[in-house]
């Protein structure tokens, strides 16, 4: 029996999920799972993989199950999610982008984001603070909007967010431009003049056939290179843009640095 | 890392889940996660707490979930599972009663009763062989109808289903009747007269506080009183039946001897 051994589950083991379409590629299992299941934390965290049309019946199967604490939301459902949730934090709100959900003492499901907040944390850690930088960000979506809001918030002096969907660009920069006026502009196509740092915040690069997200050759000299992929490690942009010259910045760090607001998020014990 | 470490669970990792209420009690993630999470199995079975009014929500949830290969069902819910298959197997059909369902290559969830099967093996095991023996089964809802069909398909002489339920009762009965006639009877309450085998298969003896299923002190001189109940191991009616010399059977033979049939059900890679 493994009653005593780490990592085991039985049946007072809580529950938390990370949703996505795919699912295969996430690595909050791996480094959240560590975490939860040892003593004095009776927790698992499993990946459940979710069609968007079936992600209303997916999510609310588990909000109905009595041992599910929590989900973490991933590509392509952040913006979808906050559905899902009875209150939004102030970064769910800035960025329309969830990818927290957990269920409150009073059976309330709160959502919150913290890819803003981890993405800068890695910038920081590896010494690309955002102060005074002038971003293209490729991608107006979940991560993209998250990711946004926090470079803003940290001190980036100016944030060009190249979308294709012109409605969803526009109501981002309406959101953005309410609590940062005159730093931001909107593009349909990356546009990379004047930028030292570029971000890819779109899933290319997930798939071994996708195009590049951008052009690493139209950058300027010395830009940072971040891409929020996760897997592969090296995605086509990161190689691309390195070979050029270019410091290049990991998706992984984005998650890493999330690690310490997940566990107080979900109430889960200090790390020791 | 855990990325090669045993129990690792990723982004490409299957689930199961055990689905009852309560379901603090299971011990199937114990006893099956170790066959699950090793190498050529990359699969893991988690605990689900589902209300019976959000048992349709959490199963459709669960079903529309494309990382979830399959379900297992336990206490209160063996009879309702069915209406979440789009096959029954023989042993679903005659019991009423489903204890697996598992998503066939197309699509379709076909549900499997293993309860009766494994009660028997358990028995034989023990020493118990059911051949022309007379049951008393206390409980004629979904393990129970599970386990009087397996008795009387594995000979048992005489088998009195003592069920408050009438409508359930006669409902049984009857599905039992057509496949072996003149070897029924049923009883609004416990009857142990004549019996040498006594069964409880009511949710009676999970709680401290639940009153015993039958009294022991009723039973004929040497009759072999057994509990489905796994937790506790020794439940009160064992206890009882043990101190006034009866031979006990415990509830983990059951699903010990179900591991076998679930490895093969679900498609899991063969013990080494």
């Amino acid at each position: 029996m493994t009653g005593d051994a780490p990592w085991s589950i039985s049946g007072t083991t809580r529950l938390l999920a990370v949703i996505g379409d795919p699912v295969r590629q996430v690595q909050a299992p791996a480094l959240l799972n560590p975490l939860l299941n040892r003593p004095g934390t009776d927790a698992v965290l499993v990946p459940v993989h979710a069609r968007p049309d079936d992600l209303p019946d997916v999510v609310r199967g588990l909000q109905r199950a009595g041992n599910v604490d929590g989900l973490l939301i991933t590509v392509p459902h952040k913006a979808a999610a906050r559905a899902f949730a009875d209150g939004l934090s102030p970064a769910v709100r800035l960025s329309g982008s969830t990818n927290a959900l957990r269920r409150e003492p009073d059976g309330r499901w709160y959502a919150e984001n913290f890819d803003g907040a981890g993405f800068v944390a890695g910038l920081r850690a590896a010494g690309h603070a955002p102060e005074g930088r002038r971003v293209m960000l490729v991608g107006g979506g979940g991560a993209g909007s998250a990711i946004a809001a926090a470079l803003l918030g940290a001190g980036a002096a100016r944030l060009t967010v190249c979308e294709p969907d012109r409605q969803r660009r526009e109501a981002l920069l309406a959101r953005l431009s309410r609590v940062w006026p005159g730093r931001l502009a909107g593009r349909g196509v990356p546009d990379p003049e004047g930028a030292d740092l570029a971000v890819n915040a779109t899933p290319l690069g997930l798939g071994p056939g996708d195009p590049l997200p951008f052009a690493p050759k139209t950058l300027e000299p010395g830009a940072v290179v971040a891409d929020i992929i996760m897997k592969p490690r090296d995605t086509a942009l990161l190689k691309s843009a390195a070979a050029l010259g270019h410091p290049v910045h990991h998706g992984v760090h984005m998650l890493t640095r999330q690690l310490d607001l997940y566990r107080e998020f979900f109430r889960l014990a200090p790390d020791r």
